[in-house]
């Protein structure tokens, strides 16, 4: 039997576009996805689940209605459940989520800025 | 509000020890830890869960039953659950491991290598 590891930096040379989470892999009803995120994102919430960031390249900021967190390269932050956050690159950032299956990137709120889920690379 | 990014690399330099995960980080009922391996541990699985690996210094070598998968650093692999392996790393790694709450690192083998679980840092 073959056993491959993941390379991030090989996942993120398969694509450009940016906003559009990738799955890379999953652990249990959880999935792991690699997005490309420059400028800003609407304001969101999901409601039902906490959401993990790792910054793989570049700088990125989380507002939230009280504050912010800047999360530089080997850096993570965990948003919680059902609180507010709107992300911010001015430069592209390579970004790692992790959240449940079926979790969409604009929580709630729909609209032009929602991607596909479940797109494998 | 002040929010505060984690940093991987801040986490590591507060503990020495081998084969200890510290956890960093949590997301609903799952954990973020850290742990510094070098040499071999012991064949066991996780019966009910899945473990992500991801190695952020070194080089980890998962042996498997049927095979084995070598890791390096910004590279992450997923154990699917019941599978028996047994990590080995010829220096010393430095790693991410995702999982949920109340997993013990040697499984159900239980004995002198299983480590204390929620020690945060």
């Amino acid at each position: 039997m073959i056993y491959e590891p993941i390379n991030l930096q090989r996942k993120f040379a398969l694509f450009d576009e940016q906003w559009t989470p990738k799955v890379i892999a999953e652990m249990n009803d959880y999935q792991f996805k690699i997005v490309k995120l420059e400028g800003d994102f609407i304001w969101h919430d999901h409601k039902d689940t906490d959401e993990t960031f790792i910054v793989i390249e570049g700088d990125l900021r989380i507002d939230f209605r009280d504050g912010a967190v800047h999360i530089g390269p080997g850096e993570m932050f965990v948003v919680p459940r059902a609180v507010e956050h709107k992300p911010f690159a001015a430069g592209e950032v390579k970004l790692l989520l992790i959240e449940p299956r079926g979790v969409a990137n604009t929580g709630h709120e729909g609209g032009e800025r929602t991607a596909q889920n479940d797109v494998r690379i």
